[in-house]
């Protein structure tokens, strides 16, 4: 077996053949191709026997045709012509492809013989697979876009940023986590839809990331782990320096069955895997819009922040609305996290500078009435009163989307969070037409904005999580 | 003391006063008269000494001008003028007055006083009080709407539902829940907000709406429940008969601190709470994104569904992702739903109708090979299935928003939803710009839509629970 070429040329290959293009506008072919001429920097051939020319360019019979071309091969063709197109690869140079087709080892046993012929001709040859079974990867600096989802203008659309996403699911790495990136939920470096793992697989695609500079954080879902004592080290690796966030499926019996079934893969017994995630640092969520929200969160911010207390897991409220505060205190305690009483010199400014007379501040710090007496800089001054305070790790917002807007201090909010180095995560409700500038202000300053308290409090635990581990890792 | 009268004065009232009505649209005055003044159908009276109009219509000096024109009073004007309007109001034959104004027993001993004085009026003279320190009420048929904020055009936005909604805090109603209102999450009956509870409080409100025919199902935020055996009483009247949600906040010490500040009232134990809530069949939540979720789920549906198995807790998915379905059979079996193995005849008549050769049918149903062989028929036909399987009392659906959606067979399934009266709850994913019209559609079969897959789990978990206190009714 040849010494094997790392995903180098996975992310950023010289020339791209994609094989299965097609002007047919209801295939998957269809829609990388597009993608790809659209949003490549370097050059595209389209590979089909039946045609001359695909979308205007010319179209090759085989990727022989390719030798000295393309280093990277994007393959969206009937599982069983799979291993002839790998051989053409393998003879064309072509150094890995991305094999998005399904029909493989989770359809049954033909599907597994055309795998092995496939793993075969990949030890044999060195040609690197990814996939098959799955919408392929995103980078976004230098941009490709593999996915057979049809995106216009995707180039444009999907700015450079800082978090990597890993999938083994196919449909839901196109349909749901593609939706938030193209939504512009976070931004990416790398998006990575792993499918069945015939060669490339979440360890390495996990060690790449951990090494890339690029990315500063990464979440993903995976439905097995095949090699446990490799994740255990690569993840060990990344704990306290780069956040990882992890949802894995299968926790029980009928839901390790249909992951079986699904990306023929055995899920593993989810006690040994829970404990290994937690003893190695991964935060591991339930639910697809967990695993988004808290890639929002470490896009926003994926460097540890300062933590005071000894324990790293205190938080301050300040509220608009005392009932907010109640049941946001309520879901802080069943997360495990305090709402610690904060400082006496905190209450003493508070009560002296900020709350109206016949008020007693306290945790979670109620500032209507505050408003109401003296305007938006009560906000302003109780939250740089609150990050001061010692016993305060880090601070939930729970401010009103309004047409006050205009008067709510936010660069005041944003400098008092830089100085003090502490976690801000922000909960909105109110007025709707108010809610993307508010947004988009917040996220200026490194603080996420949840329309559910529940989300707050993931993001705010997950946050600190990954401070404590950041900071054992510097002891 | 005098005869109560009962709610009905507030919700629909012959003519309002609007006691501190002004033309200064910064303040809280403003919006009510203007909101009143453009909604509501009969005689609207703005009362402000200071003012000669407002917004172009003759403004009363006093409440007592108005005798046998105004049966009841918006009032917000400071907590220490309280008294002397209720006095006014009482000569003046006005039967109800909802105290908006804050500054009452929450702000400490002043305030207390206050409000011993209104309630010595109250009982005095049998004027009936609602508030103080909350947003009011809401009632779709007839029309009236008392929040201090603006909406303009609000009678038209609000169309009339079958929802009642409780909320004890007054931001929070007047922000959160309101946002939610208008914005067409789902469409309400009445809406109130009870704030101090000085007089109303939420056992009469829930009283009023138990025997209210155009309310179906009541969402509730409580922070403190005063009288428990009457509390009791009524949900147990209301059990199996009309869905009852609510969020009690205040589960911790820290969290009950803050509530007895914020509305002067005590949590309660929380053990003896939820003891009391559970078995008078209230489903209880932790947050208010579940409330509104539940509250739209109620609001499409809220009648009780037709359960075929003995436990009545048992769920079949129906999933394009792979992925997706083993990450919601977690999420089900977690909160203690079972995703059971389907009958033969189901499976036999998937295997030879619907999958390909290659798939063996098992729950979750993951159809997506079945579609990319077959077309959306296949989806169609295996909810057909899956629901007339006695083994499952309701289907989630894990469908793709996509511009394929011309060809989603909602008809169909919308037929057999309702021929098999059993629940169905859908997630979406996919391109956005799809999302709405797949919700409309599905909601107008009586099927949720939400954006995560804990949402889905909580609906149908809420559906087969109400759903079985309404056989054990039956029975």
């Amino acid at each position: 077996m040849r010494e094997r070429t790392g995903l180098d040329v996975f992310f950023a290959p010289r020339g791209v053949a994609v094989v299965g293009a097609t002007p047919n506008e209801l295939k998957g072919g269809y829609s990388i191709i597009a993608n790809m001429l659209e949003s490549f920097a370097g050059p595209v051939y389209p590979v089909n026997p039946g045609r001359d020319e695909v979308l205007g360019v010319k179209c090759y019979r085989s990727v022989r045709e390719l030798a000295g071309k393309a280093d990277m091969a994007i393959v969206f063709v009937p599982a069983a012509s799979v291993p002839g197109v790998l051989e053409d690869c393998a003879a064309a140079g072509v150094k890995a492809a991305v094999l998005e087709s399904g029909g493989f080892a989770e359809v049954g046993e033909e599907g597994k013989r055309i795998e092995a012929a496939c793993r075969e001709i990949a030890a044999r040859t060195g040609l690197r697979l990814w996939g098959p079974n799955c919408t392929g990867l995103v980078n976004t600096d230098p941009f490709i876009f593999t996915p057979f989802m049809r995106v216009p203008n995707v180039h444009e659309r999907l700015k450079p940023g800082t978090l990597g996403i890993i999938a083994q699911s196919g449909m839901l790495a196109a349909g749901f986590m593609l939706q938030y990136v193209i939504s512009g939920y976070f931004t990416v470096s790398k998006a990575c839809a792993i499918g069945n793992k015939m060669d490339v697989d979440e360890v390495e695609v996990l060690r790449y990331m951990s090494s890339d500079p690029k990315t500063k954080a990464v979440v993903a879902y995976l439905e097995s782990i095949v090699d446990g004592r490799a994740f255990l080290e690569v993840t060990r690796e990344m704990a306290g320096r780069k956040p990882l966030v992890v949802l894995k499926g299968g926790r029980y019996e009928e839901s390790a069955r249909a992951a079986l079934s699904h990306t023929a893969s055995m899920a593993g017994s989810d006690e040994v895997v829970d404990g290994a995630l937690r003893q190695s640092g991964v935060i591991r969520v339930d639910d697809f819009q967990e695993l988004m929200n808290l890639g929002k969160a470490f896009s926003i911010h994926p460097e540890p922040f300062r933590l005071s207390t000894p324990g790293g897991d205190c938080v301050a409220v300040v509220t608009v609305t005392g009932g907010g505060g109640v049941v946001l205190t309520d879901l802080l305690r069943a997360a495990g996290l305090k709402v610690p009483a904060l400082e006496q010199r905190t209450l003493d400014f508070l009560r002296r500078e900020v709350f109206p007379d016949w008020m007693a501040p306290s945790n979670p710090v109620d500032i209507w009435p505050a408003i109401e007496q003296r305007g938006f800089a009560a906000f302003g001054d109780s939250i740089k009163a609150v990050l001061a305070d010692e016993r305060v790790d880090g601070v939930i917002l729970l401010p009103f989307a309004s047409r006050m807007i205009e008067y709510f201090p936010f660069e005041e909010i944003g400098e008092a969070v830089r100085e003090s180095g502490k976690a801000m995560v922000s909960w909105m409700f109110g007025d709707l037409r108010y809610f993307d500038t508010m947004e988009e202000r917040l996220r200026g300053f490194g603080i996420p904005v949840y329309n559910d308290l529940h989300s707050c409090v993931l993001a705010m635990k997950s946050y600190l999580c990954f401070s404590r581990k950041a900071r054992e890792r510097d002891e």
